[in-house]
């Protein structure tokens, strides 16, 4: 059979807790099918601070480097939100762990489920029989990382400088992931961008138009990130794919997953070139419910599943994954994050949300 | 009596049509109070490029300069999309204005009209009651202005580049106008930026902390833009005064605008040091309804109301103009925009509704 390793990443808050859930859930897709995940633990984000001194430990970057995949939990917490924002747990785990393994591609799935409509914030007119959008988002260029970036001058002359670089290549790359996606669902990308200001904006149009000629198949349109806040709102069933540059990703992939209602559901992949990948829930570490065993773990586990779609190959056991989630929903299962105390709804504890989940693989 | 000189720039769509009725409300109020508004009307946008071959024609400009407050309708439509983005109505007026008068500060409320709750496509228990945001956007600096800015390079070695640059006066004044606006409302100042990623707010946000000082009796608050775009759709009801660069209070008063359903009913201010100003809606020039008399004119009423209050400091003249709107949306009139066929409704014109606000005066 064959053999997959793992760098798992538990972080902070309910990030183990989440995490062991989804490891259980790969215990069961072993056992299913003939495969190992041979699975090495590792320190991140407040962890790390406090048991090896930074948000990424050389261990742990190495244990990642002799991974095909990383699974990630989440990091954070308010123990560590006075230190410099380099080494907070967030900012001094994920963007480091972006650039070393050139993680350029996040895909971050903001889906309805049927079963969960009434979580939303938007009207059940708006959302009627749910929505599917993918976020693509470039993750390791333009403002984030460009230079020059930093503080100049002193006191009262000081200036702050970033800078938004797009360079052709980056742009063609992460065009290619957003129309392949789109290709294998609503066969729709709408590209993001600013380019009645910003210059690279313009360039990043004009090569999103000449990529898509590749793809006849999928029809491509053009929005203003400002229009685009603003759509999400009002329509978002509009959306199939959704394809931006860093920081408007950052931005846009939030707001639609809060509209979801379901921010503890959802999973995101971040890509390298190959099929190495990081996967983490897209919510936080959600320290005030941490340790109690009633935190969601659905999010982890799709993230898992995502790996095993994009990392491993395993599109049949992922499909598996996704359906079993969508069943023990549609069961009546609920953590309480999204309990909403109506007739067939079981609350339920971490534990056995998990259960439900293996038991309907 | 006074006077004040007010350049009337209607440009395209509905632009003429909406300013026409907010010209009426000004001859109202010069009927009521000792006040004469003198009126200079001059070309902007896709008018100013087919009257006179560029958005923002010169003798537009000198008209503005010789006028104590700029009345803007709104700009653009399908006929001039295909020109450079340079040359196109909205960015080719609407930048080239803001540098040339200093409009630094851009004031953009985002209420919802008790009587209009149910055109937000949020769920009536998140906005019961109605909401009532203001965003101060920064107007005149950040990755809009700041050089270097451009496509360098040749072919497939382009690279597009732009530079977000903030300077410690200019992060001042706009959190002093923050500040000063929130003592007025609900004594509330949340500021955003990405001081995780970005240099530019690590500064921000030290000098905001830093001004906040002199305003003790306003509390200060920091969200991450990504946060924010989240936080406006699960509560909105949590923001007062939201202070944003440029950037980042583009996206994020859009978001806020639509929502609350009626972007056709929000007006905005972008002032300059001293008491010039512009004012114009927040919704675009509808070309689609254009020239139909239809068009709902309360943006541009309550956008020449906000003129009298924040450049000719007529502020009970302001106040009367906002609480006309409000009686004649309580009493039921909707153009069609805002019309949902609800008991109680009176269908209406543009002239109609301009009427009913007159007679409320
Ligand atoms: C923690 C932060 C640096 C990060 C980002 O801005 O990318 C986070 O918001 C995210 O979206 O993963
Ligand atoms: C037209 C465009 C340049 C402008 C901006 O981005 O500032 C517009 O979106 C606005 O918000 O007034």
């Amino acid at each position: 059979g064959k053999l997959f390793k793992v760098a798992v990443l538990p972080g902070d808050g309910i990030g183990p807790e989440v995490m062991a859930e989804a490891l259980r859930v790969l215990d069961a897709v072993e056992k299913r099918y003939d495969v190992t995940f041979e699975r090495t633990h590792a320190n991140v984000g407040g962890a790390g601070i406090d048991l090896e001194g930074r948000a990424l430990p050389e261990t742990t970057v190495n244990i990642c480097k002799a991974s095909d995949a990383i699974l990630f939990g989440s990091v954070g917490g308010p123990k560590w939100e006075t230190l410099p924002p380099d080494e907070q747990p967030e900012r001094g785990a994920l963007l480091p762990l972006r650039k070393i393994f050139g993680l350029y591609a996040n895909l971050r799935p903001a889906i309805i489920f049927p079963s969960l409509t009434s979580a939303s914030s938007l009207k059940e007119e708006v959302i009627a029989g749910g929505f599917d959008i993918l976020v693509i988002r470039e993750l390791t260029g333009g403002i984030y990382f460009s230079q020059p970036k930093g503080i100049e001058g002193e006191g009262r002359n000081r200036v702050g400088v970033d800078t938004m670089r797009y360079s052709v290549p980056e742009i063609e790359r992460i065009t290619h992931v957003a129309f392949q996606a789109a290709r294998k669902r609503g066969k729709k990308v709408c590209s993001i961008d600013k380019a009645n200001v910003l210059s690279s904006s313009v360039l990043w149009r004009e090569i999103v138009i000449n990529i898509a000629k590749e793809y006849p198949d999928v029809e491509l349109s053009h929005m203003y990130v400002d229009n685009a806040a603003m759509q999400l709102v009002k329509w978002p069933k509009q959306f199939d794919v959704i394809l931006c540059e860093n920081m408007f990703g950052d931005i846009l992939s939030d707001e639609a997953a809060m509209l979801t209602g379901s921010l503890g559901m959802l999973p995101s992949a971040s890509l390298a070139e190959g099929t190495f990948g990081m996967y983490e829930p897209s919510g936080g570490s959600a320290p005030d419910i941490a340790g109690q065993g009633i935190a969601n773990p659905i999010a982890q586990i799709l993230s898992a599943g995502m790996m095993l779609r994009y990392s491993f190959g395993m599109v049949e056991a992922a499909d598996a994954i996704d359906q079993a989630v969508a069943k023990v929903l549609d069961g009546g299962y609920r953590t309480r994050d999204i309990y909403q105390e109506k007739a067939g709804e079981k609350l339920v504890n971490t534990k056995e949300i998990g259960d439900a989940i293996i038991a309907n693989l």
